[in-house]
């Protein structure tokens, strides 16, 4: 099954990819390696801090709607042709914590369950899951990613 | 017009690179990736926290700064060569944020401005521009970068 | 004279490999390039924040623990044979900061002492080593890698 057909089946809609606030670019690919800019949520995602602002199935679900964000990026880069994606190399998981969060990982799985769910095997990656003392526009959640293609 | 041209017409002076305060090296190069490590501004940079010790111009000054030394970097590491640089792939920029400092992305703008400036298109790159609790020597700003070399 | 060798003249006798705690894998190769997700110290090791619960001695032990289960990694992902790395590319050394905290990088030279101790001029990387307000279950350093493979 293609990946377009895997989304629909999840009842995945790509939302048009998110375009960068400042002077970089979304995405560039060298060799097959394709990276993603630090992506954040969708503009209604609930804003703030882990540990005060959110819940732990809320922070999830920030992290899952970036997940969603990455991929839209992902498919504008490849023309459409998420088939391409052979691999899922890396995220980097930014949270939005309070000092005494210690649950990163949980939060971050909303992005991480997300790839396996859409990729398969492929959206398997490594990552980093860390506190951030404050994210742009306090938005709860940044990803960055790496993706093999091929 | 080659890149040290670009410099002068731009009025800057490349400054010594900087020195590894620690056990690890300036840059390396595997395939044709130059890797940077976190590099922080000059002496004199005014240091401390966004959201409290400096203003937002302040900060891209800072980050402004710390880009001239990754280029510094960069020179020594292709020998003076900056023409060799086919594309800034990525930079990591930490900014050293108060809770509620949300305008990292303005401050990183200080780097990425800068790399587009110096090497037009081929200085827009991916990154990530996030918060930091606290950064070493008490620096405003430190960013690593990833170079593609021709 | 072999890494293995090597570390057992420093008396380093690697833990098993430590297992992921989310959905995520633990390395991953592309190309020559092997990666290992953000990894945190044995489970006796002191938890905590720098500048409030740790000393500096304390955090760079930590770190060199972390870097022992990384070298650990990269064993189980060569199968054993740690002579195939032919460097150490990058760390990035993530610190449990409190705000007033600003030597980070004297915490992440234990992993960096380390792996030029373990694998010589081949160890030596680029690095950032920063404050981060917060890590997953309260460790006091992780950190994540990138290696070149012969």
């Amino acid at each position: 099954m293609g990946v377009h057909d895997r989304l629909k089946e999840l009842g995945i809609e790509l939302p048009a990819p998110v375009q960068p606030v400042a002077t970089y670019v979304r995405y560039y690919q060298t060799g097959n390696l394709l990276l993603i800019s630090g992506t954040g949520p969708s503009a209604g995602a609930k804003p703030g801090k882990l540990g005060r602002d959110l819940t732990l199935e809320e922070g999830y679900a920030v992290a899952r709607d970036v997940g969603i964000n990455i991929i839209s990026t992902i498919n504008d880069a490849l023309g459409g042709d998420l088939d391409r994606v052979n691999r899922v190399v890396k995220i980097l998981g930014m949270v939005n914590s309070m000092p005494d969060f210690a649950d990163q990982p949980k939060v971050i799985n909303g992005c991480s369950d997300l790839m396996v769910e859409v990729f398969g095997e492929k959206g398997r990656h490594t990552r980093s899951a860390v506190g951030f003392v404050a994210l742009p526009g306090n938005i709860a959640v940044e990803i960055e990613a790496m993706v093999e293609l091929s």
